[in-house]
């Protein structure tokens, strides 16, 4: 079966400001260092397998999705959602219109701001999936977990899946544990980190929807038919029937209640992955050797950092040399506009920053 | 008599680098933020006691001197240094030219980058301190020491002076002391911190000189005898005898000597002063309420500052707003070329980061 990958690509990532913005969020961004952005990393990471990519985000950032994806991109290759309303409606509209386009396929939904370090073994992974959503799964990676997350939910995993190579029935999706409850996930060791990756086919994925959220299918499915993939503006009764659709995400509308039935299959991967949701995951992500090679425009010349029992410091130059002494846990954002100074461990306070912003009138910096 | 004011101005400061710079040591910046520069402060400090100010300096110093103080300063009010020759060179010819000039006067060197909070104080000392000198006492302000400093020259006073208000003899000048000394001398509560601050007739201090370092005072003499205060350059006689002059600094030439014959007076003050010598120092000076505003260039628009849970941090911005997330003890200076990011018990490693430019072929920035 043909395979039609889907990138939501919303979200602005505050705990990562000044390096994720309102207007320039995370997938926009080198993060990395590797000369790609997460978003070009992504369709990069997907193009061998994939016999289309669909980007889907709002108006604010097409354009910018244009000029990184370049001849990888054209306007048929994005939905240009007209308001978000989470990523089962983001999800399903690009489902059903490649659907309508291809007929009977799969689907697969992948992040746009993501880190794979093993390209390798997700694409065994993702293999793996697709056969299992082939065979009429909606089918899952589930990362296995390096340390008690208390950041993540866990998908708990059943026997292996008959005929199926790596997967296995999916017992229940949970929510994010506490700290307890996480170290008995990570002691189990049938439980793995959901990170939002669903492959399935366009059929299975529509069905879910109208037998759990025919709420949600209704207006979803009039969405569709009405789509126009060469406007720039949806007609008044496609708008219309978007605004109906009611904001979900996409694991608790189908992938929840369809585990329940035993239609989800889970297939665990160890890849390195990591969501690179704030600085310390960020820092965890990044080998030591990069962390002082890290830029946050590629295209400005790379500055020198000058680290002084500072070792383990992640530090994003962009305009000037930086010299960092005794603070091995620091954080050290020069975005050009705007300078950050934390450490690892402190750097959730981010958010207040963001906050603060907005009341001395600095909205231009968020 | 007539009152001389002499301001040796040299030395880098690289504890504070950034912020001081070999081509633009720390006098030379508004590191207070309070408008002026340290130079500029100490001569608006001297000038309603002083009947001329002179400043001692180098070459590569001497043009931004003049800018600095303007209508204050005129090119017999400088005088430029052949090469740097250590502080009994410098105030002594200083001294020569001035008593060539005017005759016996009153001469008083005091450093060009200190900073002393409580103007009033300080000019009450130094007056007790003037009226020591005209009776024939080299004299010396003594700062009564806020805690047990190990990184000052401390005197020992002695005895009130009959008949000389405030002043107190000098029993001796003692080296920087090791903790537990320091403690004592604190407890003792008969030292106080050497600032190097020195007020005697010229001619005390030239016969002082003749009679504990003669081979000081003969090229010195020489010098002074053929300095031409017009002159751009002096004739090479003169430049000859200023190289023969051996390097010492004033308190071990004639300060301790004349301090064991009972010819020195000290005046303890207690007037918020500062030699500013490393980050931490200046943390401790600046007000508070005042740290987050602090500019490096005076002429650059204020830059917002946001601090979070960091209401300690010494911020000096100038090119962007910086957000710091979690470091009270954070120092942090954006110099416009370079940034530092340390804190007030690390940044004695600056030093280092001053070595390793050299190393990494970045003089440009030491």
């Amino acid at each position: 079966m043909e395979f039609h990958v889907i990138i939501p690509a919303g979200g602005a990532g505050t705990r990562l400001w000044p390096l994720s913005r309102a207007s320039h969020p995370k997938f926009l961004v080198d993060l990395l260092g590797a000369g790609r952005t997460l978003l070009q990393s992504s369709v990069d990471r997907l193009r061998p397998l994939a016999d289309s990519v669909t980007v889907v985000t709002g108006r604010a950032h097409v354009e910018a999705v244009g000029e990184q994806l370049g001849s990888d991109f054209s306007r048929r290759a994005a939905i240009i959602e007209p308001s978000p309303r989470g990523t089962m409606a983001a999800i399903g509209l690009a489902a059903g219109v490649l659907e309508r386009e291809f007929g009977d396929c799969l689907v697969g939904s992948f992040a746009a701001d993501h880190a794979i370090a093993d390209s390798v073994a997700f694409h065994a992974a993702v293999e793996a999936a697709m056969r299992a959503a082939e065979a009429g799964y909606i089918a899952t990676l589930g990362i296995t977990p390096d340390y008690a997350a208390t950041g993540f939910g866990y998908i708990r995993a059943g026997e292996d899946l008959a005929d199926l190579p790596a997967a296995r029935e999916v017992k229940k999706f949970v929510e994010k544990p506490d700290a307890p409850t996480a170290e008995s996930y990570l002691a189990d060791g049938g439980y793995f980190w959901n990170a939002g990756i669903f492959i399935m086919r366009a059929k299975v994925l529509r069905e879910a929807l109208e037998r759990f959220r025919p709420d949600i299918a209704a207006p979803l499915a009039r969405a569709v038919a009405g789509w126009d993939l060469d406007a720039d503006k949806q007609r008044a009764e496609v708008l219309q029937a978007w605004e109906e659709i009611p904001r979900e995400v996409i694991d608790r509308a189908i992938a929840e209640p369809l585990a329940a039935d035993g239609g989800v299959a889970v297939v665990p991967a160890s890849m390195g992955w990591s969501d690179i949701g704030d600085f310390q995951s960020l820092a965890e992500h990044i080998p030591a050797v990069q962390r002082s090679l890290q830029q946050v425009d590629a295209t400005a010349p790379a500055q020198p950092v000058i680290a002084v029992d500072s070792e383990g410091a992640l530090v994003y130059t962009s305009s000037k040399p930086i010299a960092v002494v005794g603070l091995p846990d620091a954080v050290v954002v020069d975005a050009g506009d705007v300078l950050l100074v934390t450490t690892r461990s402190r750097a959730q306070g981010v958010k207040n920053v963001v906050e603060r912003l907005g009341e001395v009138g600095r909205e231009d910096l968020r």
